[in-house]
């Protein structure tokens, strides 16, 4: 930036979506990266594994970071750092959980030099001028962090996701801890998690759905399984409880819900003592009224333990009438139609599937209304700054402030790329730069701004015609045969076989003398009209291209 | 079908899933279509307009129906019709406004030659050997049929889509007529709509709605604009009636609302005195206050007339701060994103949304659980089909017949290519015909099986390399320039260009004096080589096609 402003927020994911979060710091001479999310694609992008803030902007105007502020270990919080942190390497300071799944995603894509700080609540932390204080907030996975960032040009409250349980696993509420956190020092700005803007109230404590789940496992005559996202620790531990006093077993399926698990008790956020943990071979001969499995699949994901039960593919396990299934989560935006395909599948195995319809199994991670606003106030900050939602729900948040007394021309409503810089006296956008995505695509390792994944879109909305033809040296007298392939238009066999190169052959005769012009123009001239062609046989605007050879 | 049976009802669509209805009743040597629907496809069918029920089974065992008994004008009722009607002849019974929306699909894809018989509530039918009997049911579109239809065989009530209005602009609640057509009568089997069987208790009216649409056109400070669908014109009545009486002019905006309001003035179902209706050039000079706008968009479909106002492109108006946008519709599931997209554009143009959230501004056409059990006492038929559903909708609505006294037994859970047997002791799934679906691409005049879309989709997955090679006559030597074109592959220019060409020449280096194999077998060879070399820099594993010329 030619001229860099002293005290600065630059959000290059999360405002404007909900997902892949991730904000820039400036202040003064230190930049400090907050989180680096991934998005996960849906049908309209084929082919793309993940989508992840862009980079090129940052890259082109050299912008290095500090450090790396990580505030708690979901997707959409760390789910692009292995991409990003090459590029732009500082040391990484985080909570332990988010610790050990950054940990694990290095090691898979071989990412060995990096310096990690583990933080603690509360451990305030000088990084150059500037001191953090990390601390806990409640959230549906454990070390779950927001951040006071007291930097020499100004001071940054940023709430990380959270919501306020009023009995949270975590021990201390968000707001307490807030309060705690800004006393003698009032935050310039507070960026806070819009999520649930639109929702009203409050939601109950995690604790709070061990009632129905114990119920659910107490009534069942079949096997009960829960699907819940693998980090959500609060809800293994809550199902963990549920099993135990209604006498069934716990059986873990699933590699992620597994490894998660096995963090969490290292690290001592899980409890799993008086429960009989089952193996796979333990499974077979067990009573299915003493069967509680813990699985993902909750978004109907592919590979998830509750998709391989439904599609019968677990080989010591067979879902069966009577067993009971429970979605313990909300749908993410995207994933209906996976969840209504397997539901449905679970329902013709005869099995009862429990939703938050039927019963209180789950809480949301992300504050309803009366968490934001009571953290707002908690806070007090100068400016505000909602973020982690699609439009609608950052302006929705500045109603909700401005409902507890945050003056209207106080908050900012920014979108990715917006730089807000915030004085004394103000809060403003002052400019936009690039906004821009990078997709990670198959094997993880490509990235792109999306002309590829753009390309492969294109073909199947459109569908393609290659054509190779052979031209003698000379002139444009064709020889031999000219070959088709036709991928995604629906022309028939014959037309490929016979009609298309004729038309070729025709269309290349009429122009076989001619001298002006080159490949290129001619090969055009050919291109317009086997598309043509094919438009008027089928009505479809493929794209069709021409390969020439000469000899 | 070797052994045809008596009386046997076959779903070809709308027994799986929402949309696409179709089904087949076989009376002896009768044959009824009833309904023909289409299914809107999501993202995952790329260059896809309509999904339909597949056709090929019906034409491969020459089934030619006896008439087209057609329910409601609904999409999911009517959209197939013109692509099936041309293959399978017949008169079609239908209802006014239904017939009025056929006529003009026909005339778009220049369907002349047709009979139609325009159907009255309760006008008695004989068509052959059969007495059909069409009766009035509640729903979200005028001129919503039943259908009693009494074949020598069996006796089949079929609800079409409803629900149970207590005020209804249909004059008679749906149980109530049902009761009244099934005196004396009682229905062999009955196939009932199961959109709503996982919703609780029952919908407001339609009249019910006035209230808050008028509150809201009070208290506007600006326009308002209602986006629903343009056949739902009970809805647009209830809007109609709030502008009146809140002192506000309606506009109508786009041409499917427009066509639709026409069509219901014509047929006396939509009454618009004592409002005033706004003209385009009405709408530049008139006080925003004094305004309504009735449109499209409520799914966020990009040429709605609400998508046109978000993204400022009505000519003559434009929103402003203080306008309200009103979705008047449920979300259709796949439709979640682009109310989103649509939905956000909006709150960037400073306008206030209102959904039913936020005030009753929608009911369902569809029956909730006390609605469906009403009617399935009211019709007390000797065994139960649910249709118009998932598998899990099917399911929990022979849940709701259980509880009203229907032996399980005598409930069938069928889905589509299902033949359900009808006798006077049993119903029974009795074969399983081919069940496909058909896809009408771009033009709008292409049907196939799914082939070429999954084509298309393939692609669109995983990219295509195509390699055109010319080589020598003699053997397998290499002459002039390989040509590659790469689309939606993560490859670089310089690979393109320079590493692939080359890798072809090596490849057919190392085997060019071999005289064994053919064209065949050496294409796949080289076609083979060219996958791992791009597989290993990129880990994309593409298609690739080889093009192969001999000189």
């Amino acid at each position: 930036m030619t001229q860099k402003p002293k005290f600065a927020l630059l959000p290059l994911g999360g405002c404007g979506e909900i997902g892949m979060n991730m904000t820039i710091l400036f202040a003064g001479d230190e930049t400090f990266f907050i989180d680096c999310g991934a998005l996960f694609p849906d049908d309209s992008q084929p082919g793309v594994q993940l989508i992840l803030p862009g980079f090129s902007w940052l890259t082109s105007e050299k912008i290095k970071p500090t450090a790396w502020l990580i505030t708690h270990g979901h997707e959409d919080h760390i789910g692009g750092l292995p991409y990003f942190f090459p590029r732009f390497p500082a040391p990484i300071y985080t909570s332990g959980f988010a610790a050990a799944l950054i940990e694990a995603k290095f090691k898979d894509l071989s990412i060995k030099k990096y310096k990690m700080k583990v933080w603690k609540d509360g451990e305030q932390t000088r990084i150059g001028k500037t001191k953090v204080i990390p601390f806990d907030v409640n959230h549906s996975i454990p070390h779950s962090m927001g951040l006071l960032v007291d930097t020499p040009h100004g001071r940054l409250l940023h709430t990380g996701d959270y919501r306020i349980d009023p009995d949270p696993f975590e021990k201390t509420r968000t707001d307490d801890r807030i309060r705690q956190v800004v006393k003698g020092r009032r935050p310039d700005v507070m960026m806070s998690d819009s999520t649930n803007a639109f929702v009203e109230g409050s939601d109950l404590s995690e604790r709070d759905l061990e009632e129905d789940f114990e119920k659910i496992m107490h009534e069942a005559t079949g096997a009960v399984v829960v699907a819940s996202f693998s980090s959500n620790i609060w809800r293994a531990q809550t199902i963990i409880d549920a099993a135990r006093s209604s006498g069934r077993g716990v059986h873990i399926l699933g590699r992620g819900t597994r490894r998660n698990v096995g963090i969490a008790q290292e690290l001592g956020v899980l409890n799993t003592r008086g429960v009989e943990i089952l193996e796979d071979k333990d499974m077979k001969r067990r009573d299915r009224e003493k069967v509680c499995i813990l699985c993902t699949g909750s978004q109907g994901e592919q590979f998830s333990g509750l998709h391989r039960l439904a599609y019968d593919s677990v080989s010591y396990f067979k879902l069966d009438w009577g067993d009971h299934v429970v979605f313990s989560a909300r749908s993410i935006p995207g994933n209906e139609k996976s969840i209504i395909y397997l539901t449905n599948q679970l329902c013709r195995q005869g099995v009862k599937v429990i939703t938050a319809r039927e019963a209180d199994i789950h809480v949301s991670g992300h504050g309803f209304q009366d968490d934001l606003k009571a953290c707002i106030k908690a806070a007090n900050p100068r400016f505000f700054m909602p973020v982690h939602g699609e439009y609608r729900h950052l302006q929705k948040h500045g109603y909700l402030a401005h409902e507890v007394g945050m003056p209207e021309e106080n908050t900012v409503l920014a979108e990715n790329g917006d730089v807000v810089e915030i004085t004394k006296r103000k809060i403003r956008i002052s400019k936009r730069v690039a906004n821009n995505r990078s997709y990670v695509s198959q094997g993880g390792v490509y990235h792109d701004e999306g002309q590829v994944s753009r390309s492969r879109s294109q073909i199947a909305q459109n569908g393609l015609v290659c054509v190779s033809v052979l031209f003698s040296k000379a002139n444009y007298r064709i020889k031999g045969e000219p070959r088709v392939s036709v991928f995604g238009v629906p022309i028939q066999a014959g037309v490929v076989a016979d009609v298309l190169p004729d038309l070729v052959r025709k269309s290349a005769d009429k122009t076989k003398d001619r001298k002006d012009g080159n490949d290129k123009t001619f090969a055009e001239e050919l291109r317009i009209q086997v598309r043509r062609y094919i438009e008027s046989i089928c009505r479809f605007r493929c794209i069709v291209q021409i390969m020439m050879h000469r000899a």
